[in-house]
């Protein structure tokens, strides 16, 4: 059943969600402390098995200079720099193994597959260390370090995935000028993140993207993870004001007003992790050219393979 | 939490499931009448966005010369046949499109993905239709036409993966001396049948399989599907005795007993769906070289990536 | 809790739902083509263990002249015809035992108890066959078929229904011009097709209808088996607008639109699975004389015992 | 799935529960404290719509001599007396509408269908008090005035029980020498109590029997209504001596121990309300002639109208 | 998630429920009823290990001059009356043992900690009987005795709980003139209806209150104990107007509005069990001083010990 | 339900967890690496409102040096040392306010609350940082840092505890001599290593306690916090053998055979979430006096107030 408004209010929905004046300063001090590691992208092949495409484990120096996996896929014997996709994981997922996660390279681009700082424990593994310690938080990552703005487990985050854009480029076989990124639910928000703080993007895919408008999303929903943030706020009754305030620098919807490459994104109606007016709050502020698909039957799924369908459409045409 | 025997028993246990005296002429008679109808494969190029391989969409005869679909995913641009993997689908799932599912063409093998009739409403669409009536039933194909052995759901699709690996072979960039089969869940199940009915597959991989030990299946669990036998006796009480007697002859322990090539199977200590002893029941009764992995935390998902690379494994060692 | 609209908006709601251009032409073809196989009603005495009343076998020609069942229940030593009670049953559920549901024709009435193809599953027994395949299908009955009108399950359930109608009136002990129709959920969903078809009936019942305003149920309840619908959208996500064309051909609300009978509804305000919405929608629409009762603290059990008191008195004074 | 023992191992059981000394003089005292109240059955012909019996409401004096409710039904015009068949309810049934439940007398029996004193809030309405307090209760009637023999609600429910048959037989349309009980689940095991209590019974069926083997009951089970013993003593942690003392005096396997009617018994193997090993504990001990059958694809609904089927036999053998 | 209006609806909302004419007069009837019972309280040290309280036992009459207990806790050594905190428990519990709940005498209060009769089975003992029978009923209290406002049992439970206000005063330790009464969920509620039934009292604590505004709380909510009411109706359908006309004598919106004490309610958004609405229906129509504070991410826990320090505070600033 | 063995089978169970070689090097080195950290206990009087009890908020140096909070009440205007309770509360609770947790003081002991860090997110805050990264965990406690004994979890929370004994008996009021502790759940688990690891407490009360015979525990139970170890060996299959030998030096059991000083604890049979299994697993190898008290009717809130009157008995007689 539908989770949320119907259509017509979701196209005019704008969301509650505050733009904190000092928005772009943070983000902006935040990337510069994080340049002054050196990206140090390796790439070192590995045999998984497959024929039809190479496979290498990368490791790039992230938020305050702490290693970051990733694996890039191209086409086998691949010579020249090709278009690349940069992938961004759901919530609890890792990169997993060297032979998951085929499409991207099979059609042709090189795809760059980044790893979640401390996920990977549900769905795929992970192998990169969250180096940081947090005040009481409840279990999961949306309350990690939420103290602060400073400490939040996503500040951490969003700077390893706009490095590992920089990553990306910095490798031979990529061609910087064609760099997409792409990802669903929680790697959706992040792509948003990334659209919003990398200008020079060829294209986003965000999929019914989690970490939007935290405002309306921490109570519509009892579903995980944004129920993390009720759970944390049914305990710390006193701390609501404070808690948002910090949210505000890390949501989609933000995020979305500073974006400039053309996006494709999508939300189902029937989704009650990602409701779909969260969505619709990013969609509606985006920036950038933006087409959105509605899913009416679906939940968290989306669209799934048509999705996928979407996203290489979306990339034929612009990383091509 | 573990949902069956500890290991040491299940290693021992054999299943009280009996072997009808025509178990075999049941099925000689089924595949002969079905090989009235010429098999008449044929594979149609499609253009799903994807570089590295080449994707065709095949129709072969399967039961009763009825009109089955399947994937031929190869290697772009191969020249020579190949060795074969044929995979057989979960319950509820069909082929899906043709850009899923790249594991097997990726790591080098022609990969015949064949559609299950009447399936496809989960996880992945089909497009193959059921082509038959049925009495009374549970929602579902588990007791669809289960009122004769003649009539049941299941001698027709078993029937259609014995053609598909013939349909498979009669393919040109088939090596027909190097076919393996494969499955998960109900797909595992298949592969049992069609290793008991095949006489000379070069390797069989069932995961977690299904269809195995009915008499035991159907008390210890609640889980869908083997629910669907439960739910059915519950309203037909006094049918107890007549269902049992046609399971017998779609029953994995009855095929693993007549198997000859080589098995890689596995098994999960909490799996709910596929309880382990119903998988030891197949694998002790295996009459082929065999080999298991436990899984002793999982569930139904089993080994998920690592029953792949186990896959992969058994591949690159027998259809080399 | 209340699941779906306050009181007042149900009394003022229509539905969305389309009347289909060739609805009539579709079933005045349907029925007809039906009607070239002779209904052919045999009915067989059985001995049940009742002894104030009298237990029919009864056998009929229905959609494509396939064999339907009914119990035919009647007063002990009925010798002129009764006024007659057509029921029909809800979702899963067959004719059950000879020995079962004796309301009707303790109150006087011959009963004519029809069977539902391919039902039986669930609180009640069915012997009777659906004779038809399908494409891929969710589990159960709301989508097999589903891919066209012409082979959609209820486009064969409602053809039977109104043969069964005929087939009572061709029996002896029926007094053809006081014959009166009810159900309840799916019975109640087909008691309303037949009230759109049958021109000369004396009553209908229908309780807490199923099977109503096809473009609201399908978005508003999670319950089964109205999901059956939202399932089938999830995974053909492209077949949404074919999928509600095929629909509006078996809605109740267009049928209620077509009917002439006095009708006797209810509708239950707390009832997820058929939400009182779309009783509401068929109500509202309705063509004939009519009355509704509603039901603040009921689920989908609905008045129960209170219906069947409702519907006694209105055959009391309909069928009298 | 099964909840209990395999069914070898439930034919040996014998359950471990007491029997105290003094649990005859128990209830002989309590029977001949209850007749110090006259019967008193007063039988008012109601109509209620039905014309092939006839149906009487029914008042007479129960424990404390309080009036307790009851429906006669018959065959319609019965002039002389029938053989009865006496029916308990299941938990929160009560004795419902004068048109429900017409098997019995449409099988040519007279059916006294007894109300249960406070119950009545599930699947049926009732019309009689439970006229005592209690201490602090579990909600329901498991551990109403469980602090005590005297006090607890069985005491008077059973002494009800014992009454009604003899209200029956006070009747004029009742033959006194053919009296039958039956119910099923809480009236299956009123109907042990019943007939530990009244010598001369012509027959027992106790289906799918509640309120037995209390020691093994409240700890092999979490469903209600057990469940409700197990939450008095995880409330009152050390009472639990003394509520098992209490319930000594009011458990199906001491009544079965002094039984003499023939019984006709059912229980099923995947049952988690009456778990078949708390029924095995009755049948095994049961005094008098018996036969059980058991269903080993059902819960707690048990045979349903195969359990009909048995017991329309057994009265038709032995009520004949 | 919120489970109710936004809180702008809130502040806004008044109830549908009625005042009924005679209410004043109902009470004041039964409260002068019970007074022909001298109160009678009676109090023992008690030795339960704690050395910086004293702790007794208290028993007073209260409905019909029945026993009710009742802990009386002080800091040691207590020698002059102190202000005093008449506490009312929440749904289930009982008053406990003597060591539980210290809170309120350690912050220097009398503390008179009040036992619910017949409750006392869900995380607290309780020793008091309801001694008084009741019709049909489901299991619980919010329907026990609901066939007329005489015999419902909130009728005697509010009676106890004036009269324990009167036995408290009645104590030598206890100063009369400073009383404050405290309660959550039911005990809230209570705390209404003493408020709305004695004129004198210093301070009231009404935290998420429960048996508000029933009209609204028996549709919008499925969770206990309300959905007791709608259970009740579900089955006894016909009743509705005869149980909301007992309803309306004992709803805490009626009370507030005869109330005049300063009251510190509280509210949680996401409370399924005493939804805000409800809440905010007796606190709009609250007759005296108000204050209310809202907790957005709170379910029926509300503020928890947030809303202790609330009371805390509002005991400090009006018994001092 | 009983969810473990029988009584009898507990009585006998040893677990087959191993005990390191160098378990005790292991712990040695850990509490003297600490110790190069002075304790620095600080103790200021906070206002909160109570008149019986003096609070005190204490910071000291845990693990690594890093601050941990706790609150030190007494029995307002202590002047000489007192025993002294340490209490360490369970899985997901803080210290919580100065005004909750009164028992202890009330009853005369000097109580130490010890804050645990990071945790604090259900029932009760927390104030305390946990300051270290992680691999890819499971959400909660149960996996972070288990990639090796150095960096998980428990190292740093047991040796903060170690420590709070050390700083409770280095302030004024505390009598060094007279130290007992106390826990439930996760606080009876650090109860036991506390036991293990400190050589000269007076008392020791674990209830329920959980962190005990981890091979055990894994497999045998879906409830949280031990399932967190099962899904984190779903994901990382080929780990198992790594994570078991990492949780050897961190389970109960192998503390318990360290133990001397005499311990009262509690099991429930009914307990999914601390099976009785592994609580016997820690008892029956407890090496110094021991007794338990078991509780066949409860859950995991096992005895509650019967365990708080156990531990106020324990402790009376332990550290008077």
């Amino acid at each position: 059943m539908y989770t949320d408004m119907p259509e017509t209010e979701l196209r005019a929905y704008r969301s509650g969600q505050v733009d904190p004046a000092d928005f772009d300063a943070f983000w902006a001090d935040t990337l510069a402390e994080a340049d002054r590691y050196p990206l140090n992208a390796i790439a070192t092949r590995v045999d998984c098995g497959l024929s039809t495409l190479d496979v290498f484990d990368v490791t790039f120096a992230g938020f305050a200079g702490q290693p970051i996996k990733a694996w890039l896929r191209l086409p086998a014997g691949t010579g020249a720099p090709l278009p690349t996709v940069v992938q961004f994981h759901g919530y609890g997922r890792g990169r997993g193994q060297a032979f998951e996660n085929l499409l991207w390279a099979s059609a042709g681009y090189a795809h760059f597959d980044m790893d979640l700082r401390g996920q990977g424990f549900s769905g795929s593994t992970g192998d990169t260390d969250d180096d940081a310690g947090s005040g009481p938080q409840v279990p999961g990552f949306m309350t990690r370090g939420i103290e602060s703005r400073e400490t939040y487990y996503y500040r951490r985050l969003f700077t390893d995935a706009v490095r590992a854009v920089a990553a990306a480029r910095s490798l031979e076989l990529v061609d910087s000028a064609r760099v997409g990124v792409v990802g669903r639910s929680q790697g959706g928000g992040i792509a948003l993140a990334v659209a919003g703080l990398v200008p020079d993007l060829a294209a986003v895919v965000a999929r019914v993207p989690f970490l939007c408008d935290f405002p309306r999303a921490s109570v519509i929903t009892d579903a995980l993870p944004y129920r993390e943030l009720g759970q944390y706020l049914a305990t710390n009754r006193l701390r609501a004001t404070q808690v948002h305030d910090v949210l505000a620098y890390f949501d989609g919807v933000n995020f979305a007003k500073r974006a400039t490459a053309a996006v494709t994104m999508t939300a189902a109606l029937m989704d009650p992790i990602c409701p779909p007016s969260t969505v619709f709050a990013a969609y509606n502020n985006y920036a950038g050219p933006k087409q959105i698909t509605v899913w009416p039957y679906n939940g968290h799924e989306g669209g799934a393979w048509e999705d996928d369908a979407l996203a290489l459409r979306a990339f034929s045409e612009r990383l091509a």
